[in-house]
C-alpha cells in the first residue's frame, strides 16, 4: 500500500484533519470479555494507540464513535486523550455533523474507519471511508480503501501511516526516533 | 457462499423461524478464561450479537443451548436479550423440543448451529444443521453447510446474513444502515 | 491423519491407558494473563476438556503435569476432574514415574504430550509422545507424532480422539451423540 | 534460520552478554485488557519466559526497557527475575547507556529488540538489532535480523535459542532436559 498509493487517494489523505473511528471491530478485534459479574473488558492494541499520539502531535484531531457504550471504551479514550469521544445508540452520521460543527471541519476533511453496517452512512460521505481488513463484506465494498491488518491488529496504525505520509511529515518523525 | 448459494439450501433457510445456536465455540472460540478464584470469562463477538440483533427484528426467534453452564454465557444472553436459553447437562434434543412446543415452531423451521460431538442430534434434525469451520470433522460432515468463519469470529454472523438474505430482509436493512 | 494412521502408531495407542500432558503450550496456547495484582489467568480449551472427560468415561486415566504452579491450572484440573495434577518444579520423568508407580501402568501405557525442552525426558520415554504443532523444534524431532492444531487450539482433543479410535470406541460414542 | 545462521550474525551474537527488550509487541503481542476500573492486564508468554530463564542461567544478563509504565509488566519482570527493568517515557537510548554504564557492557555485547519507532535508536547501534515479525516495516528495514514469531509468540524464546546456540550452549541444555 505504501509503495503504491494512488495519486487520488494521496491527494484526499493530504487534506485530513479529522480521523474517526467506529470502536469495536476497528480498534479491537470485535470480541468482548464477559464475566458473571463485574465490568466487561477489550483488548485494545498499543501500536493504534501510538499512531494516534503521533496524528495528534502532527496537528490531526481524532475522534471515536461507537454505538455500544462501554466503560472500558472511556477508559482508553482518556488514556489516549482521543479530542473526541460519542458513545450512544442511533445513526452515526448525526455523530459526526456534532464533531464537524464543533471543530468546523466539513466531510471532505475527515477520514473515518469502520467495520459493520453501522458505519456505512459515515464511510459514504467521509473524504476517506477506510474498511478494516475483516470488515463485512458490504462495508469493504463502499470503502474507498480497505486496510491490510484486520480490527485490532493494527488496523488504525496503518491508516495513521498512511496519513503522515501523504501529509509529509512521516520521514521526520522516524528520524526522530531513529536518532 | 453468498453469491453462490445453492438453491436447495436458500429455499430451507426461507423457512426459518428460529436460530438455535450451541454456545462455547460457536459463539465463543471455545476457550474458557480461568483464574484461581472468582467468575470464568469467555471472549463474545459483537458481530455476532449484531446479526441476532438483526434476525430478532426481523421475527427470527433466537435461541442459546448449552451442555455447560456458566454467568458469563448467562449475563452475554441478557444483553443481547435472546429469546430462550437454556444451559443444562444432557442431550440437547429435548432442549429444542421444548423450545419447539413452546414456540409452536417444527424442526424443518430450526437452523442449528454447532461444532462438537454433543450438536450432532439436533443438528440432523434440524431444517438447516450449520457447522462452524473449526467444528470437529464429524460435525462438519453432517451439517448441511459449513460457515467460512471459525467459531467466535463471526460465525454466527455470517449465518444471520445467510437467513436475512434468503427472507429478502437484507438489502432494505443495509440500505437504510447506509442512509 | 485419522485416515492414515500408520499401523504402528495404531498399535502403540491401543495400550494407551493413560493420557498425561504438560499444561502451558499444550492445555493452553503457552501465554499467561498476568494484572499488577491478584490472580494470573489462562485460556483452556473446552473442546480439550471435552476430549479428557470422554477418554475418562473410557477407562482411560488423565494426568497433568506442570513445572510452573499456578492456581488457575489447579482449579481447571478440578472442573475436569483431572486424575492426577502434578504441579512442581524440577524433572518431569520423576513425577511420572510416581504416578505410574501409582497406578500400576508402564511406560508404554503412557501417551505424553508436550510443547517444551522439558517435555523431552517423558516424551522419549512413552510408549507414544506426542508434541504439539508450535512445540519447540526439538521437541517435534523427539515425538513419535505431532498434532495438526497448536497448544490450546484443541491439540490434546485431536489426541483423544486419536486414542478413541484406536481403541475402537470411538463410532459408539458418536452414535451415541447422534441419536 | 538456525541451519542457515550467517557466520557474520552468528560472530555477533557470539559476543552478546545482555539481552534487551521492548515490552509490548515484542514480549506480548501488543493489546492491552482494559476495563473500566481497575488493573490492565497483558498476555506474556510462557516460552520467552523459558528463554529468558535459560539466557540467565547462562550468564547473558537481561533487561526490558518500555516507554509504557505498567504495573502488570513489573509483575512478570519479577516472576522472570528479569536483571532491568526500565519503565519511563522518553528515549531508549539513554535508558541503555545507564544499564551499559552499570554493566560495563559496551553496544556491541547488546543484542535488542524491539517492534515500533521508539525502538529504532537503540537496534541501529546494537550488536544484534532484532524485530519481531510484526515489527512496524521501519524497524523490520533497520534490524540486522528479524525472528519468524510475531511479538507475544515466541519471538524472545527464538532470539533465546539463537544466542544459545551461537554460544555453543544449547546442545548441553537440551540434553540435560532430555535425560
Amino acid at each position: 500500500m505504501r509503495t503504491s498509493m494512488p495519486q487520488t487517494l494521496r491527494a484526499r489523505l493530504r487534506r485530513v484533519r479529522l480521523l474517526l473511528c467506529d470502536v469495536d471491530g476497528v480498534l479491537t478485534d470485535g470480541t468482548v470479555i464477559v464475566r458473571g459479574r463485574g465490568d466487561e473488558a477489550k483488548r485494545f492494541n498499543l501500536r493504534d494507540g501510538q499512531g494516534l499520539v503521533l496524528l495528534r502531535r502532527c496537528g490531526i484531531r481524532v475522534g471515536w464513535i461507537s454505538s455500544r457504550p462501554s466503560a472500558a471504551t472511556a477508559r482508553r479514550a482518556r488514556e489516549l486523550k482521543v479530542d473526541f469521544l460519542v458513545q450512544r445508540k442511533g445513526p452515526k452520521v448525526a455523530a459526526v455533523e456534532e464533531i464537524l460543527a464543533h471543530t468546523g471541519c466539513s466531510w471532505t476533511e475527515v477520514c473515518y474507519v469502520g467495520d459493520d453496517w453501522v458505519d456505512l452512512g459515515p464511510l459514504r460521505r467521509a473524504g476517506v471511508g477506510v474498511a478494516v481488513a475483516d470488515a463485512a463484506p458490504e462495508v469493504r465494498a463502499t470503502a474507498r480503501v480497505v486496510t491490510q491488518a484486520a480490527g485490532g491488529q493494527g488496523a488504525v496504525r496503518e491508516i495513521a501511516d498512511w496519513i503522515l505520509e501523504a501529509q509529509g511529515k512521516k520521514a521526520a518523525l522516524v528520524a526522530e526516533f531513529a536518532a
